[in-house]
């Protein structure tokens, strides 16, 4: 158990900009939210999967929209909290506590201000292990639990409880509120009791955001290479595997927005090593250096800035940029074949297939 | 308290295509699934206003979608009861009583079809008294009562519950619903005690398809003229004044589809008389020949074929019909500042002031 307070919020932050691997929407302005939320409630219990009463309920919660619209359309303060409470008053039945689905990008914030703002504990796991841009992509309905009943919620205090049989058709339909919604509504889901989010969900996500985010700041005051720091700080952790894929400059970009999605690719330069593509759907998804694969979703892609090894997303993506790109193994539970069914290459349209990061050049 | 058993129900669904102006779409499918219901189940129990409980709770139930799916994509069975059930579930109580929000087109039908699947009674009112485009078009929402909560059931089993403050606004995110669910959900709204009911409802609407449709039926046997008929017996009604527009043949049509509406404008010629225009959005709006106002929304324009007598819906409308156009004074309840600022010429972006058929040539 541990207790989340102010100072821990941008380094929370900072990690989970990293683990959004381009994708899952800039946490600014969801930790100004969350700030304020602790700064006026208290800090915020934070419990590890094996800490939960096996009977605990235990609901997801975070944001579905289009990330480019958060950045204009700020979230009600009880946006978040109104999801929450439309599925307690549905199931007939209160939270006990709350856990991210999406520890990657802005949703990394949002079980934390739910917290503060409603007075409950949460649960240091998620489902995505990053970000990704669907609601079924996560651990959660790859092994057994139900996004529905699910709550949405509108800056106007408008509620929906969705009850869907099939989490893809519940992305669809959901989606569809969503738009209505103007693509920014607060989602509680996949009410869930604690022996099953123990047996679904990734495991300590949250604090791994912090401490990524603890290690690249450290770096950054110390004067370290922050990336040789992180890659040893990950090999201690069950994302086990990371390394630099490339070092070069953004010579062009290909960024469009399709069905809601920032689809694309980013090509990096370096005199003398040839070029890195990375094809994009919100998050990075493929690199290949001169046609070889280097690294495939659902492993971790991710873009920084080389000199302040600070993580850059998709739509901050600009030519000229000097970045470095890092690779990083995805946690043996979002490997197996029924996780790469529904979020590895197939599950994006890709034709390669996932081959581990470990095992590529 | 009268019982709607199968004889019947050919009847309601042509006076139903008659208070549909147009709109609503066809019964002809609504009256199958619901002769099949009504033979499984026996007939339907239907108490009018007055007979009802004032803590009684009624649910408005119907489909909501485009007409022009409905032809092609049928409700399934257990579809429209799954809208009911969501709804009960959700409040945690059952309904003592159904009612149609819409007693034109094929909502009349919904009804008596889930009343029959439910084993529950019927009341004889709407709140439409025709057929209206949108959700909140109701005299239910002019005289305070709230569509939300309210659930929508696609034919997968899938079903969603809106809480949503503004019935304008739900119909706007119910519509993206809708969208997702194929064009085609079922709906179970407006959850109202019978107090509310009594005071909210339009009375008798049902019944007056039923009246309607014998008189068309009875005329047609007799070889008796089926206007003149139809104009005597709605004198004795709440809905008054009727009359003949104009008689023609249709010498122009446009027709197109937008934003999931039948929008366009009809022209009925006859020698000697010059002709009638007639806009419509899915509904017949407005009526006026050689540029004088003959009748406006929400009074009922309904054009049928001279022959027959059979009403003509927007989508079945062709070039050279020969067809009767009538005119009725919408019940007093319809007519009111308050219901005219909803579903008067201002809830179709008409310019026109309303002005009651009765006043004018």
């Amino acid at each position: 158990m541990i207790e989340i307070g102010l100072d821990d919020l941008d380094d929370i932050a900072l990690g989970a900009t990293f683990l959004g691997t381009g994708g899952g929407g800039d946490p600014y302005i969801a930790s100004l939210m969350t700030r304020r939320a602790i700064a006026e409630h208290g800090p915020v219990t934070m419990l590890s999967l094996e800490e939960i009463d096996d009977n605990a309920l235990v609901f997801a919660c975070g944001n579905m929209g289009a990330p480019t619209v958060a950045i204009e359309k700020i979230m009600a303060a009880d946006q978040p909290p109104a999801a929450v409470l439309a599925l307690e008053s549905h199931l007939g039945r209160k939270a006990d506590l709350l856990m991210a689905f999406e520890a990657g990008g802005s949703n990394s914030m949002m079980p934390i201000y739910n917290a503060a703002m409603l007075g409950k504990p949460m649960v240091d796991a998620d489902g995505m292990g990053r970000a990704f841009p669907e609601m079924q992509m996560v651990t959660f309905s790859v092994y057994g639990a139900l996004g529905s009943p699910f709550a949405l919620a509108s800056e106007h205090g408008d509620t929906t409880i969705l009850d869907i049989e099939d989490d893809k058709r519940a992305e669809y339909i959901g989606r569809g509120i969503v738009i209505r919604m103007g693509a920014r509504s607060a989602k509680a889901s996949f009410p869930m009791d604690g022996r099953t989010a123990k047996r679904v969900a990734i495991p300590g996500t949250t604090s791994l955001c912090q401490a990524i985010g603890v290690n690249l700041r450290r770096s950054r005051a110390a004067n370290r290479d922050p990336f040789s720091a992180l890659i040893e700080m990950l090999s201690g952790t069950h994302y086990g595997h990371a390394k630099v894929l490339f070092r070069g400059k953004v010579t062009d970009l290909i960024r469009e927005t399709r069905d809601g999605w920032a689809i694309g690719k980013v090509v990096i330069e370096e005199q003398g090593e040839g070029t890195l593509e990375i094809e994009f759907q919100n998050e990075f998804l493929v690199a290949r250096q001169e046609g070889t694969l280097r690294a495939i979703v659902p492993d971790l892609i991710c873009i920084l800035d080389t000199e302040m090894a600070q993580p850059i997303t998709t739509e901050r993506l600009r030519y000229g940029q000097r970045v470095t790109v890092m690779a990083v193994s995805a946690p043996p539970i979002m490997r197996t074949e029924a996780a790469l069914a529904v979020f590895g290459p197939v599950g994006f349209g890709l034709e390669d297939r996932f081959v581990p990061v470990e095992e590529l050049p």
